[in-house]
């Protein structure tokens, strides 16, 4: 008895679109204010099953709902009204788009006849979000009747599932209502005799239910495969972002040992920490290793089977570039073809997990016949690591390589980790020990931006089962300070840790810096501020704790997880001093790696 | 010498492109950091003319170029990097499309043959927002050689004439760059022997001239169109949302006195206030005459000729609905068509001075023969204005519509007023007294967003010649609160005054309102935040007033307009009395108008 009693033609229309939603899996709706919305937050406000989320901010709205969709691994649902409301869901849409994260965004819009004529709050919202939408629809304006109320239903099932895959991302509804908006009673709207097909669906199931298993394997593409591995004398196993399950990374760590290939895991690929560290011939400090140069010259790789986007290290990017491994053999379950240096020589459309299984079982334990290629990788890596303890030891001041590290290690069971893009996740890929202890890492390696940080994490932090740490830079922190709402006005529970070096850090390692004022360098590309984001922090109710020790850093972080609400706690970072030590740590590596190939540098 | 001495050829394309965008008159830039968009930055920062402003958030720093150029009247340049970065340039990019404001968004990209194929920061910029431009170039990859620095001038040149008219608007140019980013030599990328043509483009003006005056009235026009409007017995002249200059504003009001009707004026329009008013037979109380449905119904005019963009006033729209006159003759120098009640019988691309100074020539002063008709509006309008007064003089409460007479009193000469959208800019067009002494009123009246009002405001106060106020609620306030970072960079000097009803108070006035729980009524259309703005503000090192009487705030006001940085007060409103002193004035507004027909309510 959905539809019937619902008071005009809107309201039955949103209510039999968010009910199938609901059976659709939806648990989430991001709401924001207005009133063209009106019969969308209704309908959605209606529902107990769905956990409803208000958002002043339509940017921070659309990030929040990000963050959740990639913690919950389900489709979250964003609601605006009219106007510019919308344009403001564009970034996270776009990182949606390209990170795969299915986000179902229904916009309210004036109906047909009210655009272009200079209405209110009324823009062309028609395919507003240009090519990064799974699905765009121009929905119709509701009518009464049955037919309206199956399409409704119809339309909600099959925008869950255009959002769902493959690969999965973002939809986009665009719904023209007409006035009343309010759910008043319109007489003839909403007849007692409508059809139980229009007015309850398919209780209990989606009234259209949509079926696409991932792809498996054939048992001809794990056989090829399986000999081409074979033939390879120096194969690596590379893992860039994924949000890998501990499944999926236990299959893929698996082969690596089962060929005997170091396996290169940056911590957003999730095989960084986790059950499976510890079988696996992982290596931690690739970006170390192959920043270094004669290292790089001397590992030759013949094969990457890569898993996973592109991994954010440069330094591995550059070392393909020169080495031109001559198989690169990218696995994806949505064959996506991310390849920027274009070396890739086979894209594989299959699911990771199954991949893995089958070629483990297909190679047996007898393939591994490349130890020394391992071994030189492992010692190196052992040695990288060393470097990096050795210089970190003699060094109390708080800047970011040994926050990465603390991080690490305080960091609790069931964690979940959001990094900021630009140097966090790039420090955190060069500093994040290797682990038994499981950590789920998620970064917004789509589009990259350092847009909607808090809001992200935030989101991330309403469906996740354990404590929520996000780690962040000043700028990003800034750039979505007022995300912090949505936890002052929800009691959201998560750390945020700022590296705080006023200003954008990783401008110092690009060759603009070299420049100086002849390019503005200070106050067009470090934007400096000056703020004290205590005093932002707190303007939103949070905690502020500035460490001024690592002790009291270890301290903050843990009473951060046992505190209430959102806990920002920063290190005050010298950007000349953590530079300066970024380049210690480079020249520690390869003094190491030089002791290690016997050689002097 | 622009370009020999520059060290390659990125380099030497957008100097070349910006030595033009300032010989045509651009004289501010935003820049948003980046390394893509190094070559741009360093460009735009070399030439001393250019006025650069630095900005963290990109959705800001496009609302601040948006202020900058309405203040300014002239094209303002917008850069950011690439990515998402681009995407938060969007709502800024609509309201500037629909409020007709010339930008030249200038977004880095990289090549194409990074672009879908993984490559970090890397989206689908190619026609990014849509339709809401008046041009999208992709522009070439830099090459060397003459042929490529004509065609940055001409680029240039073109881009910035498209961004003028007609309409004038948003221009989007793509501009990939590939390494090298930095300004470093790369041999022979620009050659000694370069012609000057190329090297210096044509030294003092444009390369690339564009002429385009406004359209004039034809004498034939003129003729007909004076013969209308002598035949129409009950005229108004309304005038909707319009950066009307003072010789236009004067021309509007003498054509209106001509012909002796009522001039609706809101003050979005700049004919609220002014040198003309005391003239003109100026109606200010529009908005609230026409809300009195007996006074709606016994106005029954038979011609509308109407200036600038739909007015803001709903009883104004459903008066003419109901109407329906004869003709509604639309003004417009673009021949935009802003007519969502499709009632127009006219709509005339001509410039509106140049119109109005035809008609008056061509009407005389014989024309006026409806002495009634508007000496009965002219009654109305008093009555309306004196029962506003009474209303408020018995209540020292501190609410919407005295903080807005009150405003209006305090402003000085040269003042430019930034209202923002939902209630203030309603509340300011239902209370601002008409005054000979002259203010600027800018509203962002294109898509009606509350989102980056702040910037907006600060933007036009970094343009303005005198003091800049900003009226605002507590929600537009949160919604670009990272706006105020600008200031705090740059001591931009502002007045911000913010009606604080701790949510959006215009729902209250909604039809919703009345559903209650039934739809989230609080939660998800008031959506209350109970932040103290003040800690908000004095974050971003804003100076905090909240004003405790009218006395305070009229001493906080003038102080403001003394003080460096920007001055928000706050005006902490109860949304219920405020609501009910609104039906209250509606109400004796309707007694008066009732006592003037000599009827009672």
């Amino acid at each position: 008895m959905t539809v019937v009693g619902t008071a005009n033609r809107a309201h039955a229309f949103t209510g039999a679109l968010f009910e199938e939603l609901a059976r659709c899996g939806v648990e989430h709706v991001c709401l924001c204010p207005g009133s063209r919305n009106t019969p969308l937050v209704a309908a959605a406000v209606a529902r107990p099953e769905l956990r409803c989320w208000s958002h002043l901010d339509e940017r921070s709205a659309g990030f929040f709902g990000l963050g959740l969709a990639r913690a919950s691994r389900r489709p979250v649902v964003l609601v605006c009204t009219s106007g510019t409301a919308a344009a403001n869901f564009h970034p996270a849409v776009i990182e949606a788009h390209h990170a795969r994260v299915p986000l179902l965004v229904l916009t309210a819009d004036r109906p047909p006849e009210l655009r272009e004529w200079g209405a209110g709050q009324t823009i062309d919202q028609l395919r507003l979000y240009g090519t990064a939408v799974r699905w765009f629809v121009e929905v119709a304006v509701p009518e009464r009747g049955e037919a309206a109320l199956r399409y409704a239903r119809a339309l909600a099932c099959r925008a869950a599932a255009q959002a769902s895959g493959e690969p999965p991302g973002p939809v986009h509804l665009n719904l023209p209502f007409r006035e009343p908006l309010e759910p008043v009673a319109v007489a003839g709207d909403v007849p007692e005799d409508l059809p139980p097909l229009a007015v309850d669906g398919r209780p209990g199931r989606p009234y259209l239910r949509a079926v696409a298993g991932p792809a498996a394997p054939t048992p001809e593409l794990t056989a090829s495969l399986a000999q081409l591995l074979r033939t390879r004398e120096r194969g690596v196993v590379a893992c860039g972002p994924l949000d890998a399950t501990p499944d999926t990374a236990a299959a893929v760590a698996q082969l690596a040992g089962a060929l005997g290939w170091p396996l290169l895991a940056e911590p957003t690929s999730q095989l960084r920490r986790g059950a499976h560290v510890g079988q696996a011939p992982l290596i931690a400090s690739a970006d170390l290793l192959l920043r270094d140069e004669p290292t790089a010259a001397r590992f030759a790789p013949d094969c990457v089977l890569r898993f996973g986007d592109n991994p954010t290290s440069k330094a591995f990017r550059l070392w393909l570039e020169r080495q031109r491994p001559a198989d690169v053999v990218l696995v994806d379950p949505d064959g996506v073809w991310h390849d920027p240096s274009h070396l890739a020589s086979a894209t594989l459309r299959v699911d990771p997990q199954a991949l893995c299984t089958a070629l483990v079982r297909r190679l047996g334990t007898s393939s591994r016949r490349h130890d020394e290629w391992l071994d030189t990788f492992t010692d190196a890596d052992r040695r990288a690591q060393a470097a990096i303890d050795e210089t970190l030891a003699q060094d109390e001041r708080l800047l970011s390589a040994r926050a990465v590290r603390e991080l690490g290690d305080a960091l609790p069971e069931r964690a979940l980790l959001y990094v900021s893009n630009s140097m966090p996740v790039r420090d955190l890929d060069a500093f994040l020990r290797p682990s038994a202890k499981p950590l789920r890492v998620l970064c917004n390696r789509g589009a990259n931006g350092i847009d909607g940080m808090l809001s992200s994490a935030l989101g991330a932090a309403a469906a996740a089962t354990g404590p929520t740490l996000l780690l962040t830079g000043d700028l990003a922190f800034l750039h979505d300070a007022g995300g912090l709402l949505a936890a002052h006005r929800y009691g959201i529970r998560a750390t945020v840790v700022v590296l705080d070096n006023d200003g954008g850090g990783i401008f110092s390692y690009l060759p603009v810096a070299a420049y100086g004022e002849r390019v503005g360098f200070e106050e067009h590309f470090r934007t400096p501020h000056g703020l004290d984001l205590g005093a932002v922090a707190r303007a939103y109710s949070a905690r502020f704790t500035r460490a001024s020790s690592w002790e009291h850093f270890r301290t903050a972080l843990k009473d951060s997880f046992a505190a209430r609400g959102v806990s920002v706690i920063s290190l005050a970072i010298d950007p000349e001093a953590d530079v300066a030590q970024h380049r210690a740590i480079d020249a520690a590596v390869a003094r190491a790696l030089g002791a290690g190939r016997g050689g002097t540098r």
